[in-house]
């Protein structure tokens, strides 16, 4: 399914099942919203799927690995072959996002939407390159606007993928050293706001290299002056292909009208992306944690969405939409199976 | 046990395992520090059981269930007969526990502590009355400093069971029409804070009841003049049998060396009588959440307790504990699976 074509198939929620969903939530054993967000995501489920008593059986997390040109400018503090060498853990089932999703049970799919590394074929791994890496927004764009278009289309491909084969609900993740660079970015040119206020230290870096990284923001925004009004000219100049991917994931998504549990600052950029194209989309979302990276909020608040978690999360990989994918199971499960007052024999308020 | 000897056997972690946890941290496969709170509780659960690869297997929820004469006054709004028929609810599996205790792995133990209603014998159920609840803390002590300490040895000896069982995580939880009334007497019996910023709206108060609730425990307050350095004098003045049980939960996992995750503020009422006896109690527990009742982030600053989640629960029960069960499971699944660089090939930081 192309761009066009998935934006125009996202519809808002139908509120009479939101109604519907709400008064069955009225009649549960407990006082009346006292299991606050857990039910407010739980009634935002029931309204995707216009089922009153949902069930979430199969989870999926996309995790969207790509590699940055900028990475040349010194942003980070790990070399750029880390990218690989954790997609080889990913596949090793090593790393965070494997524990977290075994924790939750859910199903992970690795994408190589565009790591400088030519990788076998791996199982578990989906090959789905659209080149090794960005420019350098430093000095040029770092993709050209088809390229970032063919980044979305991988996701919404995949999404749509999801939903032939039953998936209920899709989180996002990311890894790319230098991500948090074009995320920061990102929402700079959306928001307009200043760079140093959007952005902070990604995997750890020293004062020096934060420095270096704003100025480096700065210089590429100056650069390539991105339209705030055309996401796909700030995605392109300024993004990377996870970025991409991710966007793509989330129109996919809503199109096929399934939850997404949006991971952090990287993950939150790219569904900025999808609802800078088509604001309806955040009825589809929920945003799994607040990060440690200062530009997320900013970008959360634009999109209002109330984060579940507050863990002080930083790592990517999807490790936050897995929790929050199991928070949002609960809710769902309250849903479907507590009892009623009148099924409990339960005295109701007085 | 008793509650002499109990208290006795609490002793701080030792600092050397928490080192060698934060080595094992440090060298996984994550920037330092990247997941935040959750390996805070990892490393919590590893310094707790001095194991380097903690796994939690078995894990209890104990809802300790009473009634509280205060009831008299119209201080809830839900009439007292609510508190047994919810614990029906509890048996059959139709209550909000339930649902998110099978979500979570976790085994549920309702204990009838002082529910003013007999029982038959019911699977799940355990019989460990004190008395038909407290009496009204508006006109006389709630409960007398042996029946306090009664209540408090009970919950020893669930703790203490949990042990032998091998149980490796316990969570707590409430029922108790009235409870908040107790709880909020109870902070502000040890703060001296105004009762008005101590109070919330329980069930689901209106304006009216909620002065009349106010009211209710300045009077107490008042009438009884509770020591604020006598933890048991407070307890058995204004306190209630479901918080002196979770108070001996906390203290018998603590002697037992079992971490405790505390639900919400009911539950925190109970760890503030353990913490107040000692201090060093602390370093057993993990608060759950923060929730809507305003009395509860007191309670917390003052055991200096972060809690892990923020979803506006109020419901008690232990529904916030499973869920922090399941946080801190996954903080010591990381610990334990997560590969480090070495293993995985990795680079670590230029």
């Amino acid at each position: 399914m192309n761009l066009k074509t998935a934006l125009q198939m996202i519809k808002p929620l139908d509120p009479e099942y939101l109604q519907k969903a709400q008064e069955r939530i009225d009649q549960l054993t407990m006082p009346r919203g006292s299991l606050g967000r857990l039910l407010e995501v739980g009634r935002q489920f029931a309204g995707i799927t216009k089922k009153l008593k949902p069930r979430i059986l199969r989870k999926r997390i996309f995790t969207f690995a790509a590699d940055h040109g900028v990475v040349e400018e010194g942003v980070s503090a790990f070399p750029k072959e880390v990218t690989a060498q954790m997609v080889f853990n990913f596949i090793n089932g090593g790393a965070g996002i494997n524990v977290l999703a075994r924790h939750v049970g859910a199903e992970v799919t690795i994408v190589d939407i565009g790591i400088d590394f030519e990788f076998p074929q791996l199982e578990g791994l989906a090959a789905r390159k659209v080149a090794r890496g960005t420019r350098n927004m430093a000095h040029e764009p770092a993709m050209s606007r088809g390229e970032a278009i063919q980044g979305i289309e991988v996701g919404i491909d995949l999404a749509c993928q999801a939903a032939q084969d039953g998936v209920d609900i899709i989180g996002t993740g990311d890894m790319g050293i230098g991500n948090t660079t074009a995320s920061s970015a990102i929402i700079a040119a959306f928001s307009g706001l200043p760079v140093q206020d959007l952005t902070s230290r990604g995997t750890g870096i020293n004062d020096t290299m934060l420095k270096a990284k704003v100025a480096t923001i700065e210089k590429a925004l100056a650069l390539h002056k991105p339209d705030p009004q055309d996401p796909l000219d700030i995605l392109s100049k300024v993004g990377g292909y996870e970025i991409a991917g991710i966007a793509g994931l989330v129109i996919g998504a809503a199109a096929s009208g399934i939850m997404v549990v949006i991971d952090g600052f990287i993950s939150t950029a790219g569904a900025l992306i999808a609802y800078e194209m088509q604001p309806v989309i955040t009825q589809y979302l929920v945003a799994a944690h607040e990060s440690v990276e200062k530009g997320h909020k900013v970008m959360l608040e634009r999109m209002r969405l109330k984060p579940l978690l507050n863990l002080d999360l930083r790592l990517g990989e999807g490790t936050g939409a897995a929790l929050g994918i199991s928070l949002v199971e609960a809710g769902v499960k309250v849903l479907a199976e507590m009892h009623t007052f009148a099924e409990a024999g339960v005295a109701d308020k007085m």
